[in-house]
């Protein structure tokens, strides 16, 4: 267990009036206990409460060695896992949950009055996680650092011929040769009009003279993830092309320089946003700037229009603004953003400029 | 919407007393409307009642255009979803809720009294679910054959050098030259010792003399999912790896012989667990002797010690007994089994007497 970051947890549980709660996100666990069980459709919950009674309910499936600073609960997948936990649990106490929790288990814990009333607990999860320490920067940097290593690999893989499948094919390995673990999502890859459709998926989509070839990838290390996205163009870029990626461009680095602390992230994606709108792209941005990241590659502490919180030092988030005109072209920019004491670290490097690949 | 589906359903809650329900899961809301979303981390959601309301809840990132026969209610990310949601249940009954929805999304409809009390509503989805209709029936069929056809592939592909890792490399290359969609999960490949870690991911371990060579694979096509074990042997089979081998293949033999409509799943896991039991590997066959499966390659209704349930016509669930020697062998040998009015049509007709590769 890594009391410190319980002992933050805990503090910020305080604070709404709670003073114990179950964590069901296989990340959130890691980060307290260091230790990554990935239990899939099975549940793993670590429960922590104030007077230091913490448990880790594992299923026998993921038998571990180590002592984990823990006491470890092992259930089977025929035991009343609801039930075993509720007997940890004070039921006079407000009792937070994980967010992630399944209403299958929330239901059941009610049921079994497992707390005086339960409460989302996430957002003090998520405000101690989103605030990455030293160690976890140090990991951030490094991933970021893989990334742009691999993204100029990927860039010299396009030529004629040459489909989005077969290019999504040699993302992993390309990243694996390069000491990364693996991917952190599986990379989006789009040719042309196909990079106009956001959830687009690579297919067999043969390269043509003039597509933007839009990559949208990212590895991870150590458990922590990466995120960039480039967007390149083949043997030329029209006019209209060029006019998309320049105003994207200028909203990216007017994203990024709109980070400090304390700047709200609402503000941040107005920055960016706001230069999309005046060139006439305003309709055509249709998602959020960013998403925070850290072992999770989406991690809650969205900058978008809503979101008013102000960022902090540590936090992690991606600013990827992108203007995308269905059956034409599709043009993202992404780096990841660190927030430091008095500023901001741009933790990726390749070039952003348009490039047209010969 | 599929009507008849939506109306099994919805006479499922009724007799629980629930005539409204809101579903989250999108491979339940696939089987109900037709239409596959997959929204990542983005809620989708349907809302069902007995008065006809029917709404589908989905994010603004997921266009489409076709009529699916229900209200659609497009929502961004900086709605507040779950209070359109509210709006349209009827806050004085008793609200049936996925049990796949997250703590967040529940708290929150709680808190606003969307309904006058909340159950897990899956269990009746999931009992409909469950039971395959014909066309259902024809696409769990047509997945295992491309599962048959393509082992032979997979064994074909055992050599000298070969790491498990590369193998896993093409799995999903033979699964779409036969037909198939893609994988329905990340394949499971070990040989030798590793074979005995239930949880073990192909890794870069070189293939040696004697070692077994479990392939655990599955293939999707047209949303519907395969999977199957099968384990060979390099060169040689010792001993002890030839009983082990042997008394696997009873298992699986037995409880699938166990299988007919009425049969208890616990009894059908009884009987495949029963023999291992005698032969005196009881405590390493450490799992459930199968799961339910079709759109979801794991689906609720397990075949282990403690559900009660009987299986009926239309189930389909796989018969895989396993038994895992640490630090030496492991053997698993898995069918998938769909019961018929009369008895049961093992979908799977790849050989299973002992194999060894030279």
């Amino acid at each position: 267990m890594n009391d410190r970051r319980v002992d933050r947890v805990l503090a910020r549980l305080q604070e709404q009036g709670v003073s114990q709660m179950i964590l069901t996100d296989p990340s959130s666990i890691f980060y307290l206990t260091g230790k990554m069980i990935t239990p899939g459709s099975r549940l793993l919950a670590l429960y922590i409460s104030g007077e230091g009674k913490h448990r880790l309910f594992v299923n026998r499936l993921f038998p571990m060695d180590e002592d984990l600073g823990v006491e470890v609960c092992w259930f089977s997948d025929t035991d009343d896992i609801c039930r075993m936990m509720a007997d940890c649990t004070d039921h006079g106490l407000a009792l937070g949950v994980d967010r992630k929790m399944t209403a299958e288990h929330l239901l059941a814990l009610q049921g079994l009055g497992a707390g005086s009333s339960y409460v989302n607990g996430s957002g003090c999860v998520n405000q101690v996680r989103g605030q990455k320490d030293e160690e976890e920067q140090r990991k951030m940097i490094e991933v970021s650092a893989i990334n742009d290593r691999a993204m100029e690999q990927f860039k010299n893989l396009v030529k004629a011929g040459v489909t989005e499948e077969a290019l999504a094919r040699q993302v992993e390995l390309i990243y694996k040769s390069l000491g990364a673990d693996g991917n952190s999502f599986q990379p989006h890859i789009a040719f042309g009009a196909n990079a106009a459709d956001p959830h687009h998926r690579p297919d067999g989509t043969v390269l043509k003279e003039g597509d933007c070839v839009l990559f949208d990838v990212g590895c991870r290390k150590d458990y922590y993830c990466a995120d960039m996205t480039r967007t390149f163009f083949y043997k030329y870029a029209d006019d209209e092309a060029r006019k998309v990626y320049d105003t994207v461009l200028r909203a990216n680095l007017a994203g990024e320089a709109a980070i400090h602390p304390g700047a709200r992230f609402c503000d941040i994606d107005r920055a960016a946003r706001g230069l999309i709108e005046q060139a006439g792209y305003g309709p055509y941005f249709i998602h959020r700037l960013g998403h925070s990241i850290g072992i999770d590659v989406h991690e809650p502490g969205d900058a978008n229009t809503a979101n008013t919180d102000p960022v902090l030092p540590g936090n992690v988030f991606s600013c990827e603004p992108g203007v995308y005109l269905a059956g034409r072209v599709g043009v993202r920019i992404e780096d990841l953003c660190m927030v430091t004491e008095d500023g901001v670290q741009i933790l990726n490097h390749y070039p952003k400029e348009l490039q047209v690949i010969d």
